[in-house]
């Protein structure tokens, strides 16, 4: 073996290993935006055979001989060359660490789980649901431990999504949140309440889907590598930086849903569109981990798209495509409505001061459930009581309760956290970019494209090339702390509530 | 080998191979229906990736064996067995004849040629498009030779897509048509217009999706299996009879062409819908052949769907749709402008009358290119000739001329003639289905549901369990004759057009 000799090989195999996962995530994506309901068997069986396929070549003893080559060999590779080797090694460890029969099966598995979810949810049935995800924490906490033997397996699968991640840090940060919102959420909701009830009005989806076009329009997105579709839970994909598609889901007694689905979606397709062309096909390209993803994804919905001069911006199109409903509205109110705050049931409809108790809640249904202080049967019931307790809120049903998102049932366990810790990462990262740039004169020219370029120099030309901890860094010049993001909630809903301080 | 292990592997590699397939075809669908341009590069790519895995999956000496043991122990095997397998093999011969990495260069020509041609057409440069469109003729005249080295090779292209075909039988077929079509069209091209003017209104796009949902609810297909697209060249995929994909392409000035497009890609549906339950995901499943399922595609189109009957049936939802542009219009006149025949250039937008001599034309150049007796760079004069003598019109343009139709960038060469055949056979059908069923009061019910059920009883549950001639006399009791389908053109538009016999 040479490095030429080893690098060809992986590349190789690379170029195959990318074209299954194409295939999966075209297939998984076509199914939940385009297939009819009928599709769901047999896309199951294709995943599997394809997975398989995916996985003997991923686990072939040339392909692993060639990384581990590469990687003794590190020191003598480009700096591109020997991140892409690192991080794909890191990745294949993990796989590489689970038995084969059980890798394959878990992979089937979370693809039926997905399809019994759906359902359970549209029938509000969590009992049909609950052996899936019983068995998907239990694999989650086994691989786990196949993986880090001596490691907590929470704290494993937090850094599984974001490198360094530990139930500790979450503990701490959640904890100083809990602090300062669980009482200002409380001075919020007993004050006076926004008017958001023309947001209620009837908005048919096909005018819905021209707002979709003018607001990709305004952040700048480039169409012609970027698509919209439709989809229960909206999420964004890409195949690479010149195939990214967002979705979103129309609701026609409510503007907001979707309005900043498509922002927050956006942010997601803003950061893969910008990737590094040198990375291009390799393992570095896109984000630098789900984390910085999500401060990017929130960073526009909240903080650029809830913002004042935002709403002015595109308050008029939103009149002309609407007027009857906007006939009596100025755009402070609209402004004002798209920022109304409220304790509520659904994570993805609930706005930016009360979304980190969501996802606290999940959060430590999470730890608790690997740590096994309770079986997949208690979550209804825990779910019920932290929301509760948290929020104030009665949950109704389990549609509405603990199916309502699609996490579990993929297998995402530790992803949640990842939301909390980039809204927090984007208001600290919002500090600097407005001492560089005059943010509201740029928004109000019309589009987000200076914010955009000021995140792509800084973030996302970079794509994973760097650990999300060392970018941030890069990026902020400081370590991360969580209090920029409760002074910026503070301030921001202590002026739209008019609280005394 | 035994025959429950042959058919063990066999059933096993069916499955791999269905994945493969199925996984293509989604990427391909995605790609013309949903995907942003930018995403046509690494389709290309991993197309070629898993075209090559699945190539060798057929190719395996372990397949190949069983088949052939199979095969040769085909009188053992049950009649859906046996009948699999001679399908099965039959394709498989033809793969086989032709050397490995020719067949992977030419999956690879065809992926690409359409990115080229798709542009091509867009841009009016046929000579863009030219050298790949000469290598797709030569790759299939050859390929031909090696299957069957001793037969005319567009005979064997023919004889591809509809077993038993021949350039004898479509020179017999299409000599009549036109000795009887070129006068006919003459006569009504000189009779008094019909007025269609209303049908080129302005009909937003977002009404016209609403017409579609209404159409293919008068069709009765399932929408939990059958979901619809939009895409340039529309067109119908499936995979498996639970999921089917129709699409459509909009126009807001034309109502009549995606109106028919979709009732046509209906009739395509239907007839996977309706395969047998007992065929699914084996290789008879859906339909007989492709001039069967033109046959059914444009039985719904035309003799059902441009009915006096049918037009009166749907008039009602269209003129509540489009109110303003239906206000003085009968549902005569809207029978009538669903009618019009005039000489056209473009072969998708071209009234029932008229087509086939678009076919024939088609059919007359691919038969020559195949015997060498021009070059790709003559035909857009060749077009223009034919359509003169045979249409009257003149090309202004390749993009309205060689380059309108996606056929043979994807390497279909031999496959228009399943139009026209198609056409003809549904007219001999028909005079079956009027004998035993009472059409047009089944329409007026409100559905084609009963005109459904007669043709999934005789036709679409059937698969390609049989050749498409031996299906079409256990249909109709006949060989196939097209003076059904003249005198029914004959009749029709005479009555439309007031001639005098």
């Amino acid at each position: 073996m040479d490095i030429t000799t080893a690098e060809k090989i992986y590349r190789d195999y690379r170029r195959r290993l990318r074209a299954y996962s194409h295939a999966m995530g075209v297939m998984v994506y076509d199914k939940v935006t385009a297939a009819p309901r009928g599709a769901e068997a047999r896309v199951s069986e294709s995943l599997d055979v394809l997975n398989e396929a995916s996985y003997k070549l991923e686990m072939s003893k040339e392909l692993s001989e060639a990384v581990d080559y590469l990687y003794d060999h590190r020191d003598m590779l480009d700096a591109k060359t020997r991140r892409e080797i690192e991080v794909y090694r890191r990745d294949a460890d993990y796989v590489r660490s689970i038995p084969e029969d059980e890798y394959i099966a878990y992979m089937s598995l979370t693809n039926e789980a997905s399809d019994v979810w759906r359902r359970a949810k549209e029938e509000n049935d969590f009992a049909s649901f609950s052996p899936y995800l019983q068995k998907i924490f239990d694999t989650n906490r086994k691989f786990a431990l196949y993986y880090k033997p001596d490691c907590d397996p929470y704290d494993t699968l937090l850094d599984f999504y974001e490198r360094g991640l530990t139930a500790e840090r979450c503990d701490a940060f959640f904890g100083r949140l809990k602090e300062e919102l669980i009482p200002l959420i409380a001075r919020v909701t007993s004050a006076e309440p926004i008017d958001d009830g023309f947001m209620h009005a009837h908005f048919p989806t096909e005018t819905q889907r021209k707002l979709s076009d003018y607001l990709m329009g305004v952040m700048a997105i480039d169409r012609g590598r970027c698509a919209i579709g439709e989809t229960e839970h909206p999420f964004t994909e890409n195949f690479g930086k010149n195939d990214v598609r967002i979705t979103t889901h129309y609701y026609e007694d409510d503007l907001t849903n979707s309005m900043y689905s498509v922002v927050h979606e956006g942010g997601h397709a803003l950061y893969e569109l910008g990737s590094g062309d040198e990375y291009e096909g390799t393992v570095i390209a896109g984000g630098a981990s789900m984390a910085m993803h999500e401060t990017i994804s929130r960073f526009y919905e909240n903080i650029i798209g809830r913002s004042e001069t935002f709403c002015r911006l595109i308050f008029p199109r939103v009149r002309e495509l609407f007027p009857n409903v906007f006939a009596g509205v100025t755009a402070e109110m609209f402004y004002r409505a798209c920022n109304v705050s409220a304790p509520s049931l659904i994570r993805t409809a609930a706005d930016e001061l009360t979304y980190p108790l969501h996802i606290i809640i999940r959060y430590e249904i999470e730890r608790d459930m690997i740590a096994g202080k309770y079986k997949a049967d208690d979550i209804p019931e825990v779910w019920r009581r932290k929301y509760k307790e948290y929020l104030g809120v009665d949950v109704p049903d389990d549609t509405r309760g603990v199916l309502q998102d699609s996490h579990w049932s993929g297998g995402s366990v530790g992803y949640f956290p990842t939301y909390s810790l980039g809204s927090a990462y984007g208001a600290q990262i919002y500090a600097v970019v407005r001492r560089e740039l005059d943010v509201d004169a740029a928004i109000a020219s019309g589009s987000t494209k200076a914010i955009n370029d000021w995140l792509g120099e800084h973030i996302f030309r970079h794509g994973a090339m760097y650990d999300p901890d060392t970018l941030f860094r890069m990026c902020t010049g400081e370590e991360f702390s969580p209090e920029y993001y409760i002074s910026y909630l503070k301030e921001k809903y202590g002026k739209l509530y008019g609280l005394k301080d």
